[in-house]
């Protein structure tokens, strides 16, 4: 086989994200059946409340959690609007992780920073929870695999090879000598504004302060280092800490007071700098 | 003994569900009690946001997820509007499980489920956290109680046999040839409308599709196979993944589209189906 | 060295608090920091809802909460509206725990009820996540801080001493002959209303019930035992589980039925009880 099998054992963290919301009994059922299988597994939840069925702000928060955990972690993602439609689960695995979700785009920004991906669907049903519903793959197909992955099963006996994984259109900068075009991806529970320019863009042009100027809702924001570098309530750009470009209020939410949200167009502009004239 | 004690030991998983919610320190509070005393206790979450105070919701919840844990599990359920009023609580054991509730009705979709149930009530003082508040039992009662049982405590020595706990009143479907008659008991988090009709009341008289036809609301949904047999947005039933039949809504919320509830009545109709003559 | 260092060891129990809400990925992703560093680390959570950058509820959170954790716990607590600033995290060593929060007050309520308190500035980099962003210190500095003492690391060598860290300006309760001036401190989510008023305040005068009375936006309220000693729907004075005064409704929320929240004034009056004269 090509692709290079992450660590498997008893003990592997298993991290999980679901948009089940935490009010009903899914995540408890799908973490019960789990440890039916594996009673040491370790779960550990980024979040379940991505929004109901938005697989492009699941995406979004797994594409930026992911590379935080431990080599050899497994991740369960389950947003999925098709359940119970003819598509088969997806099972990829990277260098350093492996991956359970549907195969709707869930993955994509895994995709954009792994190294040597290989995808599997999920078919073999030996693994799987009887009888399977049409409604709550998580718990009757995506649970039992990751337990037996965890307990060593090997990727390849999931399935055959998936070639070809969905992925979804990715909002792509728009780079000129003047400025970077850009737009809102996702809103985080402070109302902070995430865009889609990465912080490299950003910086390969100079450090952050009075070179740049960001425009938003016409509004021009100074791009700065960190919130306090504004008077509280006040909106700022930043680098934020998922690597993106960021607009922020400072103690203050900026999808508030800029009455923006997800898809909002930004403009960030790179002045020319005239040294200063100094005195004597 | 005429009981059978489930399995106990320091790995026991204990399954957590409450109406305590997210925001407030409780939920932390009871597992600390727990792990003070059996540190390596394996603590998960059903839920902790059971409708305040709502006991047939959370009855209910439990009864959907209690079955997919290993056996040996020990359940704390905890949704107690009659907290120091002089009830004892109640410790009930089964053939696969242990559970520790009010003896309020919280676990009347348990005795409906179990087998050999047999029920103490929790009275033996000497396993409390002291002092007993008059408010928050499941620190100062349940609490140190679940967490001596996992370290190996036999049932019986917390109190004497309880041989009448509180059952809530179910509301059974009227069952006609030509119709079921049923109830919505439980909206989950993405609006789908949960019945009280068990799927094998269908299923014992045919596949789901044509043969049937489900009015609510004045109007008349198909009983399909899974969400996306009809067109997004649009209303439907289903068999659902806890077994009841479900009104849900395509990629929405069918409590917002059909503007219905707990308690809404609803009209599976059987009918008649003319076999199609057939050219030829 | 003066302070008394708390257990430490893999299987260290890391209590963790927030204001980082659950809907992003922030919390999952310090406890992937913290469980890359040390796997076997045992993460429970108190609370990740506390009000954004409510640092005086926090430190209330926090305060009812610890005591009731094994000794030996560390608790990582992050309300940081002023992350980025240029203030050091602090590193807090009491007889029983370890404390790892920004120095703004959130320890507050630690201060109060512990003894053998030492505090260390977190400045040593060595053990941070780098490069250490001005917006993510959770992620950068306090989780691998954290990971780090769990696996022996020594106190002192996260920082030099810090002799004076800030502390809020707690609200004292007026205290007088004939009644004891109050605020409400704390509003739970039943809607109760927790009062800066200790339970040996009231205790030391007398007994719950006829002896006092306490107005709260011009109603005058009994003080009882629990909740069901009033009717449903009713408000009532009680001592609630936090050990302070606690205004509550049975089987309802005393924030809605009084209109009241945080900062209310409240008056608990000692009445002189005259001996009933008795018949015969």
């Amino acid at each position: 086989m090509s692709y290079q099998p992450a660590f498997a054992g008893p003990l592997m963290i298993l991290a999980f994200l679901s948009d089940f919301g935490l009010k009903d009994p899914y995540v408890g059922i799908v973490k019960a059946v789990m440890l039916g299988i594996n009673p040491a597994l370790h779960i550990v939840d980024i979040s379940h409340q991505v929004t109901s069925q938005d697989i492009m702000g699941g995406a979004f928060m797994l594409g930026s959690a992911f590379r935080e955990f431990p080599p050899g972690t497994c991740f369960l993602a389950i947003v999925d609007p098709g359940v119970g439609s003819p598509r088969a689960g997806l099972l990829a695995v990277t260098k350093r992780y492996i991956f359970l979700a549907p195969d709707n785009g869930l993955l994509t920004m895994v995709f954009r920073y792994s190294e040597q991906v290989t995808c599997f669907s999920i078919k073999n049903s030996r693994y799987f929870r009887h009888p399977v519903s049409n409604t709550f793959h998580g718990r009757d197909i995506f649970a039992p695999v990751a337990a037996h992955l965890s307990l060593g099963a090997e990727p390849h006996s999931f399935g055959p090879l998936c070639p070809d994984p969905v992925r979804l259109p990715w909002p792509e900068p728009v780079i000129r000598e003047q400025y970077i075009g850009g737009e809102v991806i996702y809103m985080d529970g402070f109302g902070s504004l995430i865009l889609n320019i990465p912080a490299d863009l950003i910086q390969q042009r100079g450090p952050v302060g009075k070179m740049f100027e960001v425009n938003i809702k016409g509004m021009e924001l100074p791009l700065l280092s960190t919130y306090s570098d504004v008077a509280k309530g006040k909106p700022l750009a930043l680098i934020g800490s998922s690597g993106f470009l960021e607009v922020a209020v400072n103690q203050g939410s900026a999808a508030e007071v800029l009455d923006a949200g997800v898809g909002e167009k930004v403009v960030v502009i790179s002045k020319k700098i005239t040294p200063q004239k100094q005195d004597g």
